[in-house]
Order: C-alpha cells, then structure tokens, then sequence
C-alpha cells in the first residue's frame, strides 16, 4: 500500500468553527488518517498532518482547499506569519512504498483540481514546481519570480495556493544551557546551509524565555542526508567550543522511523546494521512476503 | 495468531553444506518465518531465527537438532565460543500473543522430542529450568549443577543440547581496534553483571585472528534495563580508559524497534520523545484504531 502525507497551512488559527470544517471536510474522505492538528493564535494559521493512499489524500486536500476558499477571507486577515492564500501551503511527502518522484504528478493532480473546482490561483513549487526559481516557497511568498501563478488567477478573497512535493521535514529544536541569546545565534548561523554548515539545514536562534534558556530552532528537510543525531553532535560540538552545554533536544510533531535507524547505526558504530535488522521490520516483511 | 521465536545456536559456522541443510531441515515445516541465518568462522557457530506458530516452531526446531546431531562432531570441533552441543542451545522466545510462562511447556515438549529421536541429552535452562541452578546457561556449560541432563544422558558426537524459554536478547559484540585479548577480557570483566558491572550484561573478551582485533562479545539479556546504547558508552568509556578505541559494533541477530527508541532518546537528549512521535508507530496505531 502506497502511503503518502499532506500537511496543508491553512490562514486560520483562531476560529474553531473554521477549523472544525476543515477537519470535516479532509475527514470526510474515506480512508484518511488525521495525525494530528495544530494552531496558533498569533500566527492566526492551523497545521493539518494526515496520511493515506494517493488518491484519497489529494481528494481530502482539495476538499479543505475549497472550506478554506468558502470561510477564510485574506482582505480580512490578521496575523504574523506570512502567508498568499487562505489555504496557503500544500506540500504533500511520500511515507510508504513511494518516492519524492511519485509525489510531483500527485501535486500537480492536486493543483489542477483547486484551481478547476474552486477558482483558487496554484503556484507548484519544490520538487513539483515548474521552473527553478518557484522551487523555494520565499521566493513564491516575495515575489521573486518571473511571471504569475502555474494556474489560474488569484481569487478575490482566497488568493492562491502554494502546492508542492518534498521531502518529510523534521522539526527539530534543541535547548541550550544558557539564556544567552547570541550564541544561539551564533551556532544558528554556524550550521545552517544558507550560511555554509550543514546541508538541509535551516536554523534560527530564539530566547526562550519561560525557562531562561536560548534555543536554537531548526527545520531538517532532508533528514537522509542530513538526520538530528548529525545535527544534535554539530550543535554540541559548537556549544562545547563556546563553553555551553546542551539542556535538551526538543521535537515538534512526527519523526519517521529511519531517522531512529540512522541514529542507531551511527552512534552506535555499527558495521553491520541496517532496518531488516530489527525484529518488527523483519517480522512485517516476512509475513508480506508470505501473504503473496 | 500466537508467534514464538526459536534463535538456535548450532556448533558449526564454517561448512555451508552442513549450514544449508540445518537451514532446509527448519524450512521443511510449513509456516515457518525464517528471518536470519549468521555464521561466524572465529566462534566456528551459527545462529538461526525463525518465528511461527508454537507448534510449527518445535518440530523445527527439532529436526534441525537431527541434522546438527547427524553432521556436526563435536569431538573434531575447533572455535572460540564455549559449546557443550552440537545443537548448543535452543531458546524459545515469546514475539506475540504469547508470555514468557506460555513458552516453558513448549521448551519441554521440544526437550522431549530432541532426546526420544535422537539420543542428544537435554537440559533445560532460563525460565524452563527444572531446578534453580540450572537457570543460568553458564552454570550448565561449566557444570556448576547438581546433577546430569534433565533428560537422558550425553551423545557420543553431539553431545547435549540446552533448551529453554526466555525474554528476547540481544547478541551485541563490540570490537576494538588492538589485538589485546587481555584489555578485552578486562572491559568484559568490568561491565558484565557478575562481576558487579552492568545489570543484564554477559560479557566475554574474545580475539578475531581473521581481523586482528579482540571483541567484547556480549548477550544483554534485559534491553529494556539495560539498551545496547549503554553498554556502548560503557565499553568505549572502559576503553578510552586503556588507550584503546572502538572500532565497530556488531549486531547478531535482531534488535528490537523499542531498543533503537530508547537510543535514540537519550542520546540526543529529548525531554518529548516517546514511540508515538515516530511517523510509521502513530500511522499503525491510528489504523489499528481505525479497523475496530
């Protein structure tokens, strides 16, 4: 069974009424699994995570587009995170039996269907934008691109829709023993990809200050190349060197079961691991092979 | 569906057509998972593990003692690891369905079977034993016990064989990069429970002449106490201690997901992380929520 996930932003963190039709509308799709649902009343935007087969999902994302395009009203919008689109963002990520490369058709599918049903602009970006200057969703945000929306024209209340193929992103924080703001900073910038450290890495420094500590706050979104274990040891390495140790490491949502793998396999030094070698995995292999 | 484990280790690790035939002797039972077959020509020793129904996984286990019995002799055996069998020990291991307690009449029904056809002596060990100081499997193979087999007497060829029920183990082997086999011996001696080091922990120094390294060839026989991550971080703190480094670990066998849960947690410190922050664990969940 190919499994895939969508993780749509929607411009809406405050109204439960909108929210709870936007859950209706994806959990009315038979077959969907929602895994979880959040929303912030500052940045007035609500995160859906759910999982299921392809056609299914695309179904129940177009759907919450079209509740979006229905009840949130852009002109109206008050809130601190950017954003171009009732239902802003759309970035489906493959899970099982699926590559990054099956997921670019399934978004464009995804696309057509919003602009076609509900009048809504679709700009495709990451691994299912059409040009190389969409494929980073600032550059779509900013403007910083040649030419209007792959689809369509911006809807009067709704605008458009950013909807893309990537990879699965790890939210990853970790907690420094020091509420000195700068040198999170500093080790931010030290191992970020945009100023030279680590690959697919993003990181900001933020103050914590409920606990008195500073943070330094990452997205992985490529956790294969660049998974939290190699992080974790990149950002103890750069706190030891500024005389700082790490209080903790912190995890916002869902971390898939190869990043555990390859953090067992590494840290551990193992000549000879790999997933086949964990009994549930073996188990569940098996017992597909001998279904057939 | 109620599944058990049986993880025989047999006295031959060299000749792959004595190997191939205890392999065909557990595959000639229907509904027999096979999930691993090592062997390593130092110990000169071969472990299988195969999963199924309790009573599938005796009769296999039985004819693949025949097989050992037929073709290994123990009189012309040479290796590293301490054996007193051709088939050496036969463990049963509850995986579903099933309580350690479920597997100790299996033990001995299997025991039963292996002396009635084939003259092989057994004892019965772990949670099986018959009597307390035959819980220990070192205990029987250094004959620290009152008494012969449980059941019949010795074979001239194949000596005995130890069965038994027990939790799962993980067979974990750390090699360091020198060929002192007395700094092995030492960690050995320093981090396994009977010499008041970790709890759980079987530990043996042993040299690899094919690679010119001495291992720390461990069972832990408790993960959930005592994770393969902390006996990692003992034995490379036992070694930095004598100069020495780590060059890999091994592992034989399987691992179970919750021991690369528990790494994964502590060693990049999380204070949030627990099973269902994994991707794939809350999909199962959901769908198993979802099938009711």
């Amino acid at each position: 069974m190919s499994l895939i996930e969508c993780v749509p932003n929607f411009s809406e963190g405050r109204d439960e009424a909108t929210l709870a039709a936007l859950e209706a509308a994806i959990l009315s799709v038979s077959g969907i699994l929602l895994l979880g649902r959040e929303a912030d009343p500052d940045h007035n935007r609500s995160v859906f995570t759910f999982v299921g087969e392809p056609a299914a999902v695309v179904e129940a994302a177009v759907r919450a587009v079209g509740v979006a395009a229905e009840r949130i009203n852009l002109t109206q919008h008050q809130g601190v995170h950017p954003r171009i689109g009732a239902a802003d963002v759309v970035p489906f990520v493959p899970v099982e039996d699926l590559t990054l490369a099956d997921c670019i058709p399934i978004a464009h599918r995804a696309g057509e269907e919003i602009w076609r049903r509900f009048g809504v602009a679709v700009y495709f970006y990451e691994a299912a934008a059409l040009a190389p200057d969409r494929e980073r969703l600032e550059n779509i945000r900013l403007g910083k691109i040649t030419g209007g929306p792959d689809l369509g024209s911006p809807h009067p209340t709704a605008g458009a829709t950013v909807v893309g193929a990537r990879q699965f992103l790890i939210a990853y924080n970790i907690n420094l023993a020091t509420p000195d703001l700068g040198i999170a900073q500093d080790i931010a910038r030290q191992i970020r990809t945009s100023s030279g450290g680590l690959p697919h890495v993003k990181a900001l420094g933020l103050p914590l200050a409920s606990r008195n500590q500073a943070q330094v706050s990452m997205n992985l979104t490529n956790f294969e190349v660049t998974p939290p274990h190699v992080v974790f040891q990149a950002v103890e390495a750069a706190a030891r060197a500024r005389g700082v140790a790490i209080a903790s490491s912190e995890l916002i949502g869902f971390v898939p079961r190869r990043a555990l793998e390859m953090a067992f396999n590494d840290l551990l030094r193992f000549e000879n691991f790999h997933a086949a070698r964990v009994l549930e995995n073996a188990l569940a292999a098996k017992l597909k092979e001998s279904a057939r």
